[in-house]
């Protein structure tokens, strides 16, 4: 049996009689992952696809901003920006200053990134697969992570572009707004950290190395690759990518602690000169990406405030009172519980009815849960739109990625459907409960009418 | 043979033998299309997919800004936003307001936009092919078509978000160069048409409603199905989506005047209170799409500033000089010349610097054009980017539809790298001297020290 018809027969076992018609569009799409670990300790997860020419790559470490050092926040996120400005020679191949760099990547038709999310450092290639330029992009990349310059002049630079934007910001009521709800809902967690020109100054290029070797390594790096490679070539381009970095033992890195729930409901309310419209943003910590409530959780807040249109706080805000042009709510979930965030704007004078009005959105839904028809039409929306997170390579490496990250099962995809359907009123509402407190919200209005 | 069969015949035909390799890479990732028009004068656009149960779709208009009024400058755009607004009830499908269509949309997990640029007016939508979806998707769609709304007091509220936006863009620099250039370039051509407060203020209901009735008409429609569907699923689906169309016979409309040649060169300099950067544009008018030079033209454009960090005014003005972190240029080619434009930001003290830089490189170019080297790297990266441009179904949507629209041939796409491949160093000058004459350029600094 090929793994392909593995992964169709668990999919199928998974489903029952009257949602297979639905499922079977969606199960066609869902990614079939191969997965070892190496004997360097890196795991692969390997989609072998063959339909266009080119590779999808994201290799990834436990590198994320909540590794920041409270006084250099900001650092992981400069270290990815940086990873381009620039190497060293490394081997055979020689230094290449910022611009020959970007040079040799025009000069491939490929094209690469590094991010740095509140958990991952993320680094993320695409590249054709003729033997001449896929070789040469994963060469390339390689000795851009084995021999990163970090260049103190090109770094100033940057920095100074860093900082005018941030001023910029600054003068933007929403900067605000985030800043104080990040602070009432994380308070102090590493999650919360903001970057400020205070903390750009306290980085330079040795700060960068020193991050860079502690959290680079081979040893709990996981890579991922969606394209026309095989098994085969995904290991030989693995040995390649991975040959020059830290290869030092797997001590654990230090613990990040949990993201504490609130004690209390907290409110901030503050004017913001010149603002036209009230920012509000209202929330409290969610859950980890493994919870088990996860699943019912999203769910869930399709029905309160993450359908768009179909939404509870959308009708109630938006349609009945007509208080603002839209509002949303959204679960962020990474290796803790990040923000349950509910936001929208609206005219200063009518801040004060908005928050009471999606207080009152929030009591009403952890009372009485969803209706029956709520909870079909949430379903049937979140299955409908699942084949659109898959439709593509790069979204399937990043949703493998994501779910290589947070050791979540390789089925996690194409069981997807099949649990949310299963999901029952009580479990949603249950879930809901345990951790949504509309008791103890963070609530934040910046630029209400004084 | 099968219509696969054909087009990969055809494209092989094209071919010679030592770019066979290279090329093979790119053609399997080039859409064979099947083309058709139908008895209404609608002209179908398919290319059969099967790897995902979904279906992109383009629907066009001759309806463009340049069809726009002078006096009433945005009115296709603004027909365009109105069209998703809101729908009068049509058949048995009852009314639906703008919240009530937006939830109709969501619970179809399908997604559509309009959207009017310089020459045409637009519809996309992409959605499952599960039968129940994907023909209540397009009877939807059918509806906000056959009956759109365009509610006055819906558009007032538009209206004032518009020009919010207008304002807050006055205060950059950016949006001043852009009007000056544009001035400079179309000197009133249509494509050159502003739409400010005054003009949406000449705007309303009836307005959209005339242009809708003028421009949405099936005899010159052009359909783009890329997708899960066949031949005759493709055409039942036209039979839906084209049912409540205008079906008045196709009279021409009015012809749209040609870009004219610039007889001189201009040059316009303006201060600009608080501008931290100087914004220089500078280009002249280009070509039509179906120009006989137009793949040259990119060729051409690639190594002057269109090649990113390969091209020569990046060398002259980033690498050796350090006088901006960035600049590019690009054409904009419809069905008439659209503008050629090199852009940049320095600092306000290096404007004249740049600007005389920029004059130089171009002068030099013209004069002796590509170097061996530089053509085969241009070529090389073009051909490398191609796959990259067709691979996910959108873009090949997007891309069949601009065919479709330009009268291009069905093989545009899969004889491409070919194509480029066989320009010669003779060609590309050639095509460069014919357009682009560095004596006559428009040139507009915004912000510049005084």
């Amino acid at each position: 049996m090929t793994p392909r018809q593995r992964g169709w027969r668990a999919a199928l076992v998974a489903l029952c009689g009257a949602w297979l018609a639905v499922v079977m569009g969606t199960v066609q799409a869902a990614p079939t992952i191969e997965h070892w670990t190496r004997p360097d300790g890196a795991r692969v997860y390997l989609v072998p696809t063959d339909a266009l020419p080119m590779l999808d790559l994201r290799l990834e470490f436990d590198g994320g901003s909540r590794r920041d050092p409270a006084p250099q926040a900001g650092l992981a996120a400069a270290t990815a920006l940086m990873l381009g400005k620039g190497t060293q020679a490394w081997g055979r191949a020689p230094e290449r200053r910022e611009d020959a760099l970007a040079e040799a990547w025009a000069d491939l038709g490929a094209q690469w990134s590094a991010t740095a999310t509140l958990d991952r450092f993320s680094i993320a290639l695409r590249t054709l697969t003729r033997p001449d330029v896929l070789h040469a992009a994963v060469a390339l990349l390689a000795q851009q992570l084995a021999a990163p310059a970090f260049d103190d002049g090109v770094w100033q630079r940057e920095r100074q572009r860093l900082v005018a934007a941030w001023q910029q910001a600054q003068a933007q009521p929403e900067a605000r707004a985030q800043r104080l709800f990040a602070q009432g809902v994380y308070r102090g967690h590493p999650y919360g950290r903001e970057a400020t020109p205070q903390t750009w100054a306290a980085i330079d290029g040795a700060a960068m190395r020193a991050f860079w070797q502690r959290h680079a390594r081979v040893c709990d790096a996981r890579l991922t690759l969606v394209g026309a490679v095989s098994r085969q070539q995904a290991d030989a381009l693995a040995d390649t990518l991975l040959a020059g970095l830290a290869a030092h033992g797997c001590a654990p890195l230090p613990p990040v602690p949990e993201v504490e729930p609130l004690a209390q409901a907290t409110q901030v309310r503050e004017p913001f000169a010149g603002a036209a419209q009230a920012h509000i943003l209202i929330g409290q910590p969610g859950v980890a990406r493994r919870d088990p409530d996860h699943l019912a959780l999203q769910v869930a807040n399709h029905i309160v405030g993450g359908g768009g249109f179909t939404s509870r706080l959308m009708h109630e805000l938006r349609e009945r009172r007509g208080l603002t042009y839209g509002v949303y709510s959204y679960f962020v979930a990474g290796r803790h519980a990040g923000a349950w965030t509910v936001g929208m704007q609206t005219k200063p004078e009518q801040a004060d009815q908005a928050v009471a009005l999606i207080h009152e959105v929030l009591q009403r839904f952890t009372r009485e849960g969803p209706t029956v028809q709520e909870l079909a039409e949430a379903k049937r929306s979140l299955v409908l739109g699942h084949a659109l997170k898959l439709d593509t390579n790069r979204k399937i490496a990043d949703q493998v990625a994501a779910l290589a990250w947070n050791d979540l099962p390789l089925d996690e995809l194409s069981t997807w459907p099949a649990r949310v359907q299963a999901l029952t009123r009580e479990q949603v509402m249950q879930a809901w409960r345990r951790v949504i407190d509309p008791q103890r919200l963070v609530t934040v209005v910046v630029g209400a009418a004084p």
